[in-house]
Formats: structure tokens, sequence, C-alpha cells
């Protein structure tokens, strides 16, 4: 499985290597016979960053696009006698293709252009043919040489590349690296492997370590891997190879470059490159090697070899590409999940299904939106549970219920988020804390108060606290966009409606409601004094002409509880859920137009479909019908009448309105209205509400 | 609160009654002067088991009907120096009205009639008439001593009645009970009141005590509770109350009652309606009474008491009722929920919304049926474990799941059966654990086995594992009744759609796929070999002219992952649970004909509505279809040739399927087909699959 040219043992066994290595610098003193010189593959090394970083890339911007990426490996000279550097790749690898600062390079990160060839598949990664790949590389690193570019940027010569696959939903990365290195037709030959102390006279020694030293120190040179080390009367000098010519004639001139091996037998893998410029551009056959390594980031010239290199000539030939080895032995996986913190895992794949979706289905998706949308949801039942569930799964964090009830035990049958141990504590509790068990990111909150509701009448000692819920819910309908009525009478919407229609920033209020085997789930127009609608969309009280009332008493166990066919709620909470993100996504918000019913055989422009003002829904039929409604201007909850009078009167009005229902129709002009007709044709457009069924209560 | 005639002091507290009882019998030695004579209320004493039974009994009997109820309760004579014996309620108190056997009466449970005015709702309970109430219990009583049917059966005198609101939601019942008593005019007066073994000599006693333990050891007489003691020269008797006549003109009688009260002072509440006997029925106006009580079980004349009662004659005028008191001094209520085990509480509480079901919305309802089908879910992902929870919510209780997948870290917040701490477990196994989590007595399995794929080629090492998964699955499917294929590839539905179509007993097969923004939900016919219908509904495969093959080489990320919008799921698996719900309420079961779509403003027959054989829903329109198909002969699952060719060859047929799509298509003969036209029409009614988009995957 190794290269050719490399080590026969691995090099990266240590008892191997010591089968192949002497037993110390001693005896790898000058032997003259020629020997093959075998090279110590380069080995990889990936920081489990650099998968988040290829993963949020992936998942983010590229999506199914398979375009290679450039990255950028980061190396260094050997710095431990036993240990060979690794070219590694990190989170700043990617930093082209992330658009963030370029990574500062150092003395210990010199860089290395680097390609990665990601897959959408794990078939694609292993049907991909390497060798196609791998003569492609070679040809940009035979350019690089044969167009001096490699002499100016001498790092060039440690071009590598990466295919690779990566599992986002597992955390699974598959991949196998290649460091393509040119290949002489016959092997490169040395007639000695020495310490770098030995080969030097003292002086020269002390010459060399000052020149490397101030080469390795200065930020304009230490990055650059391949150098000439040139030996003069003049002293010592480390140079670019770009001055090969500047350094003809006079002295001895030794090519050096950073080592990552540590065997001291065998050059490491960069030096092949080096040496097949050597011959292409200078036309040399024979050359002594400086293989620079480190001791634990000294210079130490006993740790440094120096081998002398005997090799054919390249002929003029130079537009057929050599060969070229340096594949990886095999691929590599990682499975990232276990190393990764759960939370830190579940946080990142909570959202990998709306990435997903942005790939294809759904581009135009908001995700950052949707993070920041703040969705209260009053009532946290049967509908509740089923729209927080959805709001999770589209990716929205900022969930608060509003409930008043505790856990029954009838509940965790019909209500998602409840189980038998949480019976007897407050729903807003267990519900926050159900949303946490999923999401590590969610921000649930939960408010245990009485919504207060129109007919019912507070008598003097409930004032008090009639008043302190009904601010509470005033400032959590103003600090949250997106409002949900999900309880289950007709009048304990009323409050939250007028809140809503009173509030200074138009809100997204999205009701729904269940009957026994149908629902309705609607999006309220915006308040009469926010909207820029003409006609406005009607709220949920604007087909009624009488005040919401009462509806509490005497209602028997099954007017209690949610009685309706089981699907009802999941379908009817997650419409609600849908509604309201295609609300969010449309340019006008609360303000959009109804869109009318459109035959399913039309296909539809707008990539979520048509955002209509009503949807009701028949189990029975398997059918749903959309449906719109313009503001009714007796309205008992959304009229301008009934509108500017709270807003002059505040808790005045509502506490009057609680207590008398005649009070309302005052003032919504609905007494005069009635007075003035026995029937009424209100301007709906599809069928009425007696026709329909519509459910009074979810 | 007392009522009138009532001790002063409340008779259940020790230290009150101390206060008004002398230090001992001593001091009770016949007063002369005549004094008031106080009676002790009766007490009311209900057991947990009795509201359960009347739970059960409202929910699955009575639901709304507000009829009274014929209930009895029981007592016995005081048998403690402290404690009064309280009338008591028990499961068997209701068994006229269970239809159970009546409950044994002994010397220690001696009947009471008794009438239960079960109201709807809390208003109901605390809005009803109690005067009126009174007046017609009382009128009960009154007409029982005029007609002389209280002296056949002198238990009617016991006669009670309770009013009672039962909030089966939170298991707390409110009731309050009432004892009627008749009222004499001005109060009865007594001049001593004294134990029985001083008022009668000890001759006498020795005769009482035998009389009466004969009385009380009989089992024909041991529960009357009233009786006349009659003392003359030929002895001691005693006798029922219809003996009145016979024992006049010798001896001395004295009337007896079985008496609640320990107080040394007071005879219990029951002695009040035989005073208005004695004084209606016999024109009496003062008698001696005999308050008989025991000590622990014995007779003890001590413990006995005597007391002369002086009253008011009642005229001739018995047409008017008289005055009556009884009620106890307040409603009481009970939270059994406290009582309850949990799991106790939950289980009966699991199917409170069907019940309610029952009682108004859906009569027809077969919950037993429910509660017996088997379900089979193949895959517990995303539509999975919405179908869990609905089957759950059905009263569905037997729930296997097969998939063969670990929850991933993605899953949590697009299936709600998983949480964070589930990533990495097999979804078999935490879905099981979360249905346990909200229903006491869900029976749910699972299997981690891999459904053998269409297409999906086996190599020789992989026959045995798919040999074990075929008959694994094969015998699944024989167990269950339902079979749901939720999957996410189409050609994982091939085998157990063969496997149902060649089962001996017809499944109901219930198939739902998920695309991005469109779904189909439909049931497969009946198996070619088992079906009545003709023309037979298709299957999933009908629509198609090729075998499944793999689908999963080259699937990329976004493909690999269930890319749909959020609410699709809830709402295909909402839909697909209701589907099996009312296949199973079906007469003719998997068996039923497509029923055709009905417009929404058509009311529908069926109180389950429609039975189509598809629905599809897009998301996109809010729109549903339903359509219908009938089985194609050239289907690759359900087609007669591939049945009987399966029937025939068993596991060597699929596993050449699975090897060889071709080998289908050759044996259900869509090969020649192929051949002999290019373009097919296939007999579908509704649109064709391509118009729609039916989507692929689940």
């Amino acid at each position: 499985m190794a290269p050719p040219g490399a080590p026969s043992s691995s090099p990266s066994s240590s008892s191997a290597s010591t089968a192949t290595a002497g037993s110390g610098s001693g005896s790898a003193t000058a032997p003259t016979q020629s020997r093959i010189l075998k090279f110590v593959p380069w080995q990889s090394s990936v920081t489990a960053d650099f998968w988040h970083g290829l993963a949020n890339l992936k998942l983010d911007v590229l999506r199914l696009d398979r375009r290679p990426l450039q990255i950028q490996g980061f190396f260094a000279p050997c710095s431990h006698p036993r240990i060979s550097k690794p070219l590694q790749l990190t989170y700043e690898s990617l930093s082209l293709e992330l658009g963030t600062e370029s990574p500062a390079s150092d003395r210990n990160r010199c860089p290395a252009p680097g390609t990665l060839y990601n897959t959408n598949t794990s078939d694609e990664f292993n049907s991909i043919d390497r060798d196609a790949l791998m003569n492609e590389e070679t040809a940009k690193v035979w350019d690089d040489i044969c167009s001096g570019r490699a002499e100016e940027d001498s790092n060039l010569l440690n071009r590598f590349f990466v295919i690779c696959y990566a599992d986002l939903k597992e955390w699974r990365f598959k991949y196998w690296f290649s460091f393509p290195a040119l290949q002489f037709t016959q092997a490169v030959k040395h007639t000695m492997f020495q310490p770098a102390s030995d080969y030097f006279t003292a002086e020269e020694s002390l010459r060399v370590v000052s020149a490397c030293t101030a080469w390795r120190t200065s930020p304009l040179t230490t990055c650059l891997s391949f150098f000439l080390l040139h030996l003069s009367c003049d002293g010592v000098t480390v140079r670019p190879l770009s001055d090969w010519e500047k350094c003809q004639g006079s002295g001895k001139i030794l090519l050096g470059f950073y080592d990552p091996s540590h065997l001291p037998t065998n050059p490491g893998w960069p030096v092949r490159n080096l040496l097949v410029l050597a011959a292409v551009r200078w036309g040399l056959k024979n050359v002594d090697i400086l293989c620079w390594r480190e001791l634990q980031g000294r210079t130490d010239l006993r740790h440094c070899f120096v081998t002398s290199a005997t090799f054919e000539e390249f002929g003029e030939n130079t537009n057929a590409v050599p060969k070229a080895a340096g594949w990886e032995p095999s691929a590599r996986s990682v499975d990232l999940s276990s190393l990764m913190n759960p939370d830190m895992l579940a946080k990142s794949a909570a959202d990998l299904n709306l990435k997903l979706m942005k790939w294809r289905s759904l581009p135009s998706l908001n995700l950052l939106l949707l993070s920041k949308t703040k969705c209260l949801l009053l009532g946290a039942g049967t509908l509740g549970c089923e729209v927080a569930l959805r709001l999770l799964a589209w990716g929205i964090r900022d969930i608060t219920f509003v409930d008043y009830g505790k856990v029954g035990y009838s509940n965790p049958l019909r209500q998602p988020l409840y189980q038998i141990k949480d019976c007897g504590r407050s729903k807003v509790e267990a519900a926050q804390e159900a949303l946490r068990t999923k999401c590590v990111d969610v921000r649930a909150q939960g408010h245990q108060i009485s919504i207060p509701m129109a007919g019912h009448s507070v008598s003097g000692n409930q004032v008090e606290e009639t008043f302190d819920n009904f601010t509470k819910l005033q400032s959590l309908i103003e600090e949250h966009d997106v409002i949900f009525l999900l309880t289950d009478t007709r009048e304990s919407r009323w409050l939250p409606t007028i809140l809503c229609a009173a509030a200074e920033q138009s809100k997204i209020v999205i009701n729904a409601a269940l009957g026994f085997d149908s629902f309705v789930v609607m999006r309220h127009g915006e308040g009469p004094f926010n909207s820029t609608q003409d006609p406005r969309l009607g709220c949920y009280f604007c087909t009624d002409v009488v005040a919401p009332t009462d509806s509490t008493v005497n209602r028997t166990l099954d007017q209690q509880c949610t009685v309706s066919r089981p699907a009802l709620a999941p379908i009817a909470g997650g419409l609600a859920v849908e509604m309201a993100v295609v609300v969010m996504h449309h340019p006008l918000g609360p303000a959009a137009p109804a869109d009318q019913a459109v035959s399913v055989t039309t296909s539809i422009e707008q990539p979520m479909g048509i955002l209509p003002h009503q949807i009701r829904g028949f189990l029975a039929h398997y059918a749903q019908l959309v449906v719109s409604g313009i503001a009714f201007d007796g309205c008992t909850a959304c009229s301008p009448k009934i509108v500017s009078e709270f807003k002059a009167r505040g808790f005045a009005f509502i506490l009057e309105a609680l207590n008398s229902p005649n009070y309302l129709e005052d003032v919504a002009g609905l007494t005069d209205l009635l007075h003035a007709t026995n029937s009424m044709s209100l301007d709906w457009e599809g069928e009425g509400d007696s026709d329909l069924g519509v459910p009074d209560m979810a």
C-alpha cells in the first residue's frame, strides 16, 4: 500500500522505524556505496473543528455544489526525535472558502495549498476516479515547477488534495489524502545520510545554525519551506530557490527543506518535488540535501540530516507530466458524533433538516429570521403542544407559553409534550421542560396566568388579579412577534385579539380552533390603526353579531375536554405554524393580502405556496377549503371603534367589557345595527359560518 | 347549619358531644321533666370504589343522561361507644344501575333506598333547586308512611338522596347528602333517656336480649331496622311494624330501631320518621323508644337506650306533605386523584376523551375493538412517531415498531417520541419507552430489524440474515391486524406489501409517504386471493410499470433525510390513523369499497365520514384530494401472478426479486406488456401520479 519510493516499513510505527533506522547518529555516518533513497510519506491530521467548519460550509453555503474547495494545510519541520510532523487541517484551513480572515502563518504553521473534493454521497466518494484526479493534481505541481512559479513560491511543491464525503446526518466523515510527488522513472539514490553536525565542519556548523536561525526567525522567510543553503568564502547564507542563479559560481549549494520526517535514515516526502525541480529547472543530477529538522523548536544540527541524492536527468520533454505517487494507504473515516459534546451535537443537528431544505426545495428559506422570531402561544393544551413542536422543527427558538392549567391525567395521550409524570404540574412548566429535552438552544418561557375572558364577570375582589393578568398579557403580546390563539373557548380569544389589534407594532396573529371533526386556522388582519390593507382582513370575531359571552357555564364534561378526532389537533396545529412561517417570509408580513384558492393542478409560483386568510378543514370529507373574509366594521374585537375606545380607556374599558357583553355591543355599534335590521348579510367570500360548521373551541 | 331538631353541637365532634352528654350512663337516669328530644343527624361515608363505579357508569353508560339513579346505602346500628355509624355508599350501592348482582345485605349492611341526582356540570350542581328536590323526596317518604308500605318494608323510612357532580377530568367529586326526616310542627319532647339496662328489669333484660339477638341473627329479619318490642306475660318478642295490630291489647310495646348514634343523650336520625309513622298510622302521641345499639357487634343493653317520646297528633289531613329536614350541613367534595395510584389514575384517564366522544359526537365508536387491535408500524421515524401518538389517542394499545435505525441528533426536533438523551439508542427501544411515559397500559414492542428491500442485492454472506429478517417480518405481519407502511424509501415498502397481500387473514394496510410539501395516505386493497372486492383496490405499487429498485444509491444528504415541511408528517400521520380507524369500524374491514369525494357542503351520513382509497395532500395549495384506483394486473407487489409465485416459492422468490428487479417484471408480465406497447394508460380514477406529484419517500 505504501507509494513507491516510500520506506518499506511504516514510518508511523516506531518499532518498524527502529528496524530500518540505525541505533543512533553514529551508525548513520557516511556510507560510500549508493543506495535507494526512500522517502517517508507525509501523514495527515485533521482537527475536529475542520470538520465542523466543513459541515457548516456544506450545509449553509455549498449545499449540493460539488466544486473543488481551496483549502490550506499547515506543516512545520519535524521537532521531536521520535515523532514526524503531520500536515494538519484546522478550521482555518477553510478560510478562503469561509471568507474569513486568512490564517496567520508562522514558523509552526507553514501553509500548503490544497484542494478538497467533497462528494455528495458515499457512493460518489467510493466511485471517484482517483487516478484521473491524481493526474490532474500532478499536472498542477508539474506546471508550477516548469513555469518557475515554484521557485517564487516554494510551498507550491507541497500541494496536496483530499477527497471527502461528509455524512452530516451521522457526523461521520470519510476522507482520503494525497500528497502528489512527481517520480523519476528510476529510483533516487544516495550515498550517505548523516547528521548535519557530522557533515559540516564545526565552523560551518556555527554559520549554518546562525543563517538558518535567521531564516526561521524572520517573518518574511520562516514559512518558505524550501531554500538554498549557500556556503561560500563570504559565509553561509540561506536564500530562496529563486536565488539559484545568484549563487552560482562560488562555494557550495545544498538544497534545504523543512523535513517533517523524524527518521534518522530517511528524508520526508516534500523533498521529492524539490529534486524534480532541481532536475528540471537546474539540470542537476545529484545534489546534497539538508533535511531541516528542529529539536523542540530549537535549531540543532545533530537532528538535521544531510543526504547526497543522485537522480536521472529530465530531458527537454517537459510537456509530458511525470507519474506521481502520494495517496495515503487507505481512506480514513472519523465519527465526530462520539467526540462531540452531546449538547453541541444536538444543537448542530437541530437545524439539519431545515438547512437541507435550503439546498433544493426551499432556497429562499430565511433561517436567521426564524431563529429570531418570538412566538407567544396562548394555550398549552392539545393545540399548544402541536404548535410548539412544529415551531421547533421550523427552527424557531423563542417560544413562550401562557396557560393557567395543570397537566391532567387525560392529557399525556393527547398532548405530545406531557408525560404521566407531569400530571399535577403546571402545564407551562412541563411544556418548557419538554421542549428542552428536544432542543438544547430553545429559549422557552412559561407564564401561568389566566386570560381574562369576555363575559366572565369580574367581582370586586378579583379586579386586582384581573388587572395583573391583563397587564402581563399585554406586555407579553408587545414582546412577541407572532401570537398564536390556541385556547379552548371563544371568549378567551377576545382579549388577546383586541390587544393584538391595538399593539404598537403589527403582530402576526394566528388563530386555530377545533370542533369534533372540523377546524379553522386563520390569521387576523392588522389592527385598524396599523393597517395599510384596504380592505383589512378580518379577525376571529368579525363574523359575530353579538359579543362573546361566558360559554363555560354549564359545559358538560365532553364540552370541557377537547373532544375531537385525534388527528385534528396535529393537522390544525401544523397548518397554523405553516401559515405563520409563510407570513414571516412574506415581504408585507402581517399586512400580506389573502391569496385565493388555487387548483392543485395549478403550479404555484411562491416557493412556500399560497398565503390564504383562513383554512377550514373537514376530516369527514378529507377536505380543506381556503376562505377569506374582510374586517367587519362592527366587530367587537378589532373594529376601529372598539380599538380606539380601548386605547382611550385601557383597563377600565376591558373591565366593563368583561362584566357586560352589552357594553361591547353598544360600543361596536352592534346594538344599533341589530335594531336597524333583523337579518344581516355579511360580506364574506366563500360560505358563511353556520354552513361550514365553524368550530367554537380548541 | 344543623337541621332543626338536631343536637345543637356537632355530633361528630367528641368534645362537643361530651358537652351535651352526661359523664356516663349514671347521669342519664330518668329525668322526670319533659325536654326537647334532639336527634343526631346521620353522617354519610362514600368509599372510593363508589366513585370509581359512578365514573365508569357515567362515562360508559349514562354519558349526558341526567335521570336520577337508584342506589342503595348501607347502614347498621352503632357498635362502638364513641363512634356513630355512618350511612355508607360502596361500589355495590350502584348494583341496580350497573346491572350487577344485588349486594348481599347482612346485619352490618342493612340497605337504605337512595336516589342519586348526578349533574353534568358544576354550575348545574350549584344551581340545583334543593328545596324542590327535598319536597319531592319528602313526598316519597310521606307516601310510604301513609300508604302503609313503610310498615311492610320499614327500611323505606331511611330513604336518602344525594346530589352530585363528577368531574371526571380531574377526578374530583362534589356531592351533598340529604336524609329527609319528616317534622312535627312542634318539637318532640322526652322525659327520660336512659340505658336499656336501667329501664328494663333484670328479668326483662334477659328476655329482651334474647329476643333481639334472635331478630338480629335471623337472616330474614336482621336487616329490618325498625321493629316492635312487645313485652307481655307471654314473654318478650321482637316483631315487624306490620304486627302493630297483633300486639294490641296485652303488655307493652316499645318502638325499636337500629340507632346509628353513639351519644348517651340523643337518638339517631332514623327515629324521626318512625315517630311520624307512629303518629300518623297508629295515632300515638307518646311512646317508649328502644335505641338499639351494639357493642362491637354484640348485644349489650348497657349501650342501648330507651327514651320516652312525646309528640303532637297528626290530624286527618294526611294529604299535605309535612316539612322535612335532612341536608348535611354543606356539600362535600373529594379529590380522588390524590388517593389513586398515579398509574391507575392515568389508566382511567387515558380513554377519557374517547369515552366522551361516545357521549355525543360518535356513539358508534367501538372502544373495545380499538383496544384489541394490534398495529404494526414499519418505520419509527417522522411518520412512525406521529402514527404511534395518534393510535394512543384513539385508544389503541398494541403498538409494535419495526426499525433498524438509531436515534440521530437531528431526530428529536422532528420526531416527537425522541429526546436528545435518546440519541444513539435504537429507535424502536426509545419509541416504546416514550409511549410508556404517556400511557401505563400500552403494550408496545419493538424489533430492530432491517426490512429487505427490492433491488438491494443480497450477497452470499447476507442471505442468512436476510432470511431471518424476512421470516421475522412475515410473522409480525401475520400477528398484527393493521400494518402501517411508514419507511423512507419506496423499495422498503415492497416486501411488506407482498407479505400483506399474501397473508392468510386480510390485513388493514395503510401506507403514508411524504414529499417536500405533498403527501399520499392510502390503504391497500385486499390480497388477490382474499379479496371479495371486484375490482380490488390497488396498492402502492399498482401505478408502477417497473419494479422497485435501489433508490438509495447516490442519495445526497437532503435525500437521505426527510426533508419535508414540518407540518407534513403530523398531517399525513394523523390522516393515516384516522383512515385506519374508519376501516376498523367498517363492517367490511379491509374489503370496504372506496368512497368517492364528497363536497364539504354535503352532509355525510357515516359518523366517521367517508372512507376513501387515497388522500393526497398539497400543502402549498392547502388542499386535499380524494382519489381511488383499482388493482393493476401487472403490479409487482399485489398482482395474482406475483402473489402466487411467492406462495409457491417463498423466500427463494423473494431473494431472486431482491437481487433482480427484472425477475419481478418478468413474473408480473410487465416485460411483455412493455414490449407490446410503448405508452400505457392505467385505469385510474381521478388524476394520474405524475400530475399530482406523488411523493416517493417518507
